[in-house]
């Protein structure tokens, strides 16, 4: 995932039909409870999808597959390979449709050339380009650093920033510990770097890797520009790189680096999102999805973020049908396209979306990693919407969910409108930003159990929407 | 941990005192709420516990230390070695006292050779004896393998078993969310396996790694004999060459390997638990213990199993310390000795106890591996206890627990009688199994901030333990 923090609010309205249809299951919003023959019933099948689910790890060897396509940055070559994958995989599963939607998204590349050398130590620095980033010239940018902790302190520095790089030296605060909130915290010095620094004539810009892992591996992530400003080449120091860099200039305020990058942006490419659906039984027209991106940075192979969340989400459809489960509801799995620079799959799937005057009725969206399964965030204005998806805990259990709390559900399917609730998987999070938009990204950091009961507390709550809201 | 499902069931009565003080502070067993501000003061210790924990990482620097030390099989010098270990380290803490408790504990011993071969293929299998298995003679013993399931079909197979080796081929079923729940199912093969077919004539015994990963490690853990039934070789095979092995046997049922183990016991040796603690403020005569084993087993470096249980025990102490925070009650941190092949230390740890009059109220055990926090399971008779337990959750969630449920403590503070409440930590156990008594079980798979918020929500706990029972 990436900027979570950023994502919409959503405007939201509860279409009256749906509150009626509410209003006549339940009488009280403060004490919501299941009844105890649908919780068995339900149970029964969460018992179903939970077994099926870890014991055949369907989603974990497609995963495996996936990743061997290698990591797929939107625009590029393999990332259209991976929507070729998804598409003819889909295909073979039995849906009602399976079917590709079209985005223009940004293409931008790496390039071959990436360093950043300490000049009088003749050091070398692990460094990656932040995504979006322009290159330098071919000799690279030669000029001092100056280090700084965050925007506060560019601010009050900002008359010693001409002609300087400006590096970043900020850590994700262990002490917390939510590690999405953490990195939400500093996230900024890579977003916006560039444009605070090159505001006061810096032509360079070096961030600290926003890790949780304090090892070497640079990890990156996209970064902004405005036409006003002067654009200027940015990159991601390694976690123990940055530390030495910080000793080094403590040891020579006036230490000089040479940064080069070769990194470009070519014109929009054409990409899809990746969809297919299983129609509902009763209420055909009324839509619940459930995602995740399938764009990756191009480090790594995006097996956490987020090629996790997608084949969650389609094996999530292909469990109703290995279980023969017949959802009253329509069930849509979708692939997003360039979440990661650009959201450009979400805006046109919420585009043609209410262009086609489709009932969206709920939406989850899977983007923090395949890891153990702990919660939902609900993203609802409806208390009594809440307090529903809250009577389901008894039956969530089952596949190893404690709790429904209100937050966002994912900068996606959080840009869908008109739903009653949009959701977002919640696993362990300790482990998350140790891979993160880096090489430490790999399939060998998933595990089956893990990935495999996420997918099923997916399943769980996507029948739950479907039959129950 | 070892046999979990066999902790003896405690026999427990709530001394008069504390049932008449914790009634004077609740009114109804139903509707128990800590008040807000108490709520509100605790959070904010639990806050500067969680916080403390995560970003200093003592506790993970400590197990570095202890695993350096090497495996700690009962008995043997690592053993020792690390016993001397803990009782100097904990000296340079500060607390009020440091002290060993000796006792006497089986003394087994691998030997140099281990063997396991399929004679007509010339193929060696991965093999590890079970702890305590007596060896086989110099040659090995050569005969054919007849394969079980479980004791089910050994029994109806019995009269098949005469002169050859039984082979358990049984996995801990993968279709379970709770792996601890997979584990008991199947133990008894390792267990058992030997006097259940010794029964019937055979002469030795493999199983198929107890594990929930499918490589080709073998695991390791205690059997045990009877005097009156012969004494017969058993080991482990990993994995993959066990599923290797029983595709052979499909071919060729009357295949035959030869098997080798040098393994011996020698005589029961000393060895000590290692305990420290802090005087309670108010009431230093009301015991608190949380504790891990020391010991572990002859392979790997017992970092999960128990490792990370011992020092997060430990920092619960360190904690306080550092913090300022002086409990009422005294908290006492113990290393168990011999948890994995005899329960010597837990045994003797709690015969002192209660020749010297102690008054212990409440104990804490972690030994389910150093993963993210979920819950904590409580072992008592009494219902109030349980409900303020569980009243306390607003401020254990500061620290990542999600609930409290009833269950089982662990193997060694299990047998420590009279107290209000035997509580066992619960972490996510998806991967522990993957690990557990193998040379997995390394530094390396303990992550530092799964660890440490472990570690202060244990502490958070004892805390409310010792001013609020």
């Amino acid at each position: 995932m990436t900027e979570y923090n950023r994502s919409e609010k959503i405007s939201w309205f509860l279409p009256a039909a749906l509150f009626l249809l509410m209003l006549s299951n339940y009488t009280s919003a403060q004490t919501i409870n299941m009844d105890s023959i649908k919780i068995q019933n339900y149970s029964n099948v969460a018992g179903q999808i939970v077994t099926t689910a870890l014991k055949e790890r369907k989603g974990y060897e497609l995963l495996r597959e996936l990743c061997m396509i290698g990591p797929r940055l939107s625009g590029s070559k393999n990332s259209l390979e991976a929507i070729n994958w998804a598409f003819e995989k889909m295909k073979t599963f039995g849906f009602d449709s399976v079917w590709l939607q079209p985005a223009m998204v940004p293409h931008w590349e790496r390039g071959d050339t990436e360093s950043c050398t300490i000049i009088n130590e003749n050091k070398n620095l692990s460094v990656l380009a932040l995504g979006g980033s322009v290159s330098t010239s071919e000799e690279g940018i030669t000029a001092e650093v100056i280090e700084v902790k965050d925007f506060d302190e560019l601010e009050k520095r900002k008359d010693e920033l001409k002609d300087k790089i400006v590096f970043f030296n900020n850590t994700i605060d262990a002490g917390l510990v939510d590690t999405f909130s953490g990195y939400g915290k500093i996230v900024k010095q890579r977003t916006e770097g560039a444009i605070e620094s090159a505001k006061y004539g810096a032509v360079g810009v070096l961030i600290k890797s926003i890790t949780t892992k304090y090892d070497n591996v640079p990890h990156t992530g996209v970064m902004s520009y405005v036409d006003s400003i002067p654009k200027i080449p940015s990159a991601a120091l390694g976690f123990q790189d940055a530390e030495y860099l910080s000793k080094e200039i403590k040891n020579n305020p006036h230490l000089k680096i040479n940064f080069k990058l070769s990194c470009k942006t070519l014109p929009d490419a054409k990409s899809y999102n990746v969809i297919c659906e299983i129609k509902g039984s009763e209420k055909p027209n009324e839509i619940i999805v459930v995602g995740g991106h399938l764009d990756s940075w191009d480090v790594g192979y995006g097996a956490h973020d987020d090629g996790a969340g997608c084949i969650q989400s389609l094996e999530v459809l292909d469990l109703f049908k290995r279980l023969n489960i017949k959802p009253k509801r329509t069930i849509r799995c979708v692939f997003f396209i360039n979440e990661e620079n650009g959201s450009r799959g979400a805006r046109e799937y919420e585009k043609i979306a209410e262009q086609s005057g489709e009932k969206h009725i709920a939406a989850i969206e899977s983007d923090r990693g395949g890891f153990t399964p702990e919660g939902f965030y609900v993203d609802t204005d409806s208390s009594l919407v809440f307090d529903i998806l809250q009577s389901w805990l008894p039956v969530l259990e089952k596949a190893g969910i404690s709790w429904i709390k209100k937050g966002g559900s994912g900068s996606d399917v959080g840009k869908i409108k008109n739903t009653a609730a949009l959701i977002g998987y919640v696993p362990d999070d300790q482990k998350y930003f140790d891979f993160h938009h880096s090489d430490n990204d790999v399939f060998e950091e998933v595990h089956p159990r893990e990935l495999e009961l996420g997918t099923a507390a997916i399943t769980v709550l996507t029948y739950l929407l479907s039959e129950e809201l």
